[in-house]
């Protein structure tokens, strides 16, 4: 039997509901759900999964008795699909609640264990989980150095080869960047590390479940996971830690997660983690193909068919789902044609959802690649994932040259009277 | 629409379900849940009105999008909900992934706002999550003082007063007692802090929803709670922040929580926590005379059933549904007698959750009480809560019987003798 999830009375203001149950599929139908790297819709399958614990066993992991048996028993279930996914030992895989406290876990945690301020180096476009994370580090004595990265926000070899002192703690490069989709070089950068004997760890919150991601191929000693970004529940992440390398912890209590992360164990976003990973990583030869096609079909079509379109990122070492571009001259004007696209049953967003509300401000991300001001304003971030599909697409960018049209004129579409509308109808994204 | 819970295959072995779709009214039957300390299941009606945020509503709530408008809309809703069962301001609010994170961050954002080690004042019968959390502020360099209690479990005024010294950041003492139950005088305690001008700070992981908690009334800054102690989800927290309380971030990132917890908000778990505050807020008249009942009950009972049964903690300043007790003479049994009890249906515990693997052991809650190893090592806690009925007072009352009658003897039982089984089916514990 499948849970059928509801929503409440407050959201048919928006989004229209006739009634009261509507199961995710309806919800995914009126709605063109494109801000994936924000979050994901919990994968029904996956819900499935936790259901139990969130009714009938509903014990404490750390009780001896029957109850705690069986929800200890799901957790370590939980942990050895979480490390499947990245090949790592059930044993390495400490469960937090969140990537960013994974991230705050791996940073703070080896610069503690290492018992000196030390050196952290990192990049300029790291999230804020990152960024912020060595602010406080660096306010308690640490060194910090962030990488510069190129225009199409890659970290270059060479680059971190000149920052590795013999000082270094840590250095912590994100293995796919949140605003512009980069996929870093990471086994090139952790060998490197290595040769130095120094710790490296990798935010693969965005990455993770995306792309083939193997922690011994990779050599990284720590790894950042969150279940939310891969159509698991919010409220759970993990961390990879190798075996052998020491942290200190950053939460202090029951001792749970090896001593790792003191709290009882949120057993049913656990199970919901276990779940997301397993399926994530079983469908991910389909399924990165099947959305890497939508992007590169969505890439191409902005190109024809709007006259001042660019896109950001690289070209080709890009998350499959992942497409940021922007409007030459029209950078200005983006929060308008957000919210006009939002009405018209659209959501994407202007960059990471954490700064979403300072839309219309240059990305760091993007000033760190190089680009100006102006252009920094204008990048809008489109995330595909799982429920989305081609008539979606399509109808995306139906709805994308109407508000174009109408906020921007006409003029801002490229070509359009050379296509007659029937022609969209026959492309078909996934072949591109 | 109800959302039906089920329990996973794994768990029939253990709890000898004959069919997959168990509700938890039904598992709540099969066995003697009186462990409710550890953790409680999740309310049905708490499940309910989680759905949604499980299924058709996923947005991030820092979106812009109507998406995250939703879940930001969500959010806000279970802040009301939560400040309402503590007579706190919504703001006032900020949601953590525990009630150990909640204690983690009361403790260490206020030293380290303070910007001094400064000196914490607490107690020597604190839940890990504070003890731990001084024991790393001391690595630091905070002076920790732990004021002693009484046989009760009871924290003297006078105690604190000879502490408080003008170099005292905070000052933290339970609400109540996780252990033995006890309900500390925080009132007068917060009183006698504030006159310093010193902050005070409760964990009311235990005693939340369970006793009325008034802030104002209270006088407390910092107030921690957890969602799964009071039959909402696990993996949610609060703590209470008093307007003007100054506390730094302990996890950094994309500054959620008004700056004070970053990383994306736990939807529907916060949503869980703010359904089963108001449940608990609405129903505290009702329930809680009925679980005092229920444990004045199994109190008198003991007494008069077991020639060497003898309670722990405060004979009136106790949690409702909790009751702490020992056999004296039997203490190092009583591994064997929770396993009987186990197998025999029922789920109690001997002591706290996260020290449960240390069973036989003294637990130090009783040591700093007074009592010596020998009786520190044989406590029993039974703690009950929503779900549990009388019908299974009297069961376990008669298991428990049997259970000490096989492992220790008849002659443990005191006066068995002098009733007929029959009488014990005719007393009313709700009325007692």
């Amino acid at each position: 039997m499948r849970l059928i999830p509801l929503i409440p009375d407050e959201a048919f203001v928006f989004l229209g509901a006739q009634s009261r149950a509507q199961p995710l599929e309806l919800v995914m139908d009126w709605r063109i759900y494109f801000d994936h790297s924000a979050t994901t819709p919990l994968d029904p399958r996956v819900l499935e999964a936790m259901g139990p614990y969130l009714g009938g066993v509903y014990g404490n992991p750390s009780s001896l008795h029957q109850e705690g048996r069986i929800a200890r028993r799901a957790v370590d279930n939980a942990r050895r699909q979480v490390a499947a996914l990245i090949g790592a030992q059930p044993e390495e895989i400490t469960f937090t609640a969140s990537g960013t406290e994974a991230d705050n876990l791996a940073l703070i945690g080896a610069v503690r264990a290492s018992g000196k301020p030390g050196h952290v180096v990192t990049t300029a476009i790291e999230h804020a989980a990152i960024l912020e994370t060595c602010k406080f580090l660096a306010s308690r004595g640490t060194k910090i150095t962030h990488l510069p990265v190129d225009v199409d926000g890659m970290v270059r070899p060479e680059g971190l080869l000149r920052a590795l002192q013999s000082n270094v703690t840590l250095v912590s490069v994100m293995a796919a960047n949140n605003v512009v989709g980069t996929i870093q070089p990471i086994e090139e950068l952790a060998q490197l590390t290595k040769l130095h004997g120094i710790l490296f760890h990798t935010d693969a919150v965005q990455a993770g479940g995306k792309i083939p991601l193997d922690v011994k191929r990779l050599q990284v000693d720590l790894l950042s996971l969150s279940a939310h970004k891969l159509h698991g529940p919010k409220g759970v992440g993990a961390l990879y830690v190798r075996k052998g390398v020491k942290l200190s912890p950053i939460i202090f209590g029951g001792g749970q997660e090896h001593g790792l992360r003191s709290a009882t164990e949120n057993v049913a976003g656990i199970v919901g983690f276990g779940a997301a990973a397993e399926i994530a990583k079983r469908e991910l030869d389909e399924e990165a193909p099947r959305l890497a096609g939508f992007r590169d079909y969505l890439a191409a079509e902005l190109l024809r068919n709007f006259a001042n379109a660019y896109l950001f990122g690289h070209a080709t070492q890009r998350l499959p789902g992942h497409l940021s571009f922007g409007f030459r001259g029209y950078e200005r004007e983006v929060g308008k044609l957000l919210t006009a696209l939002d009405h018209a049953g659209i959501a994407v967003s202007a960059g990471s959802a954490c700064s979403a509300h300072h839309a219309g401000e240059p990305s760091g991300v993007l000033l760190a690649m190089g680009y100006d001001e102006q252009r920094a304003r204008g990048l809008i971030r489109v995330s595909l994932g799982r429920f989305n599909n081609e008539e979606q697409v399509l109808r995306f960018l139906k709805i994308l040259e109407n508000a174009v049209s109408e906020i921007y004129g006409r003029h801002a579409l490229a070509v359009s009277e050379q296509f007659e509308p029937e022609h969209e109808q026959d492309f078909h994204p996934a072949n591109c």
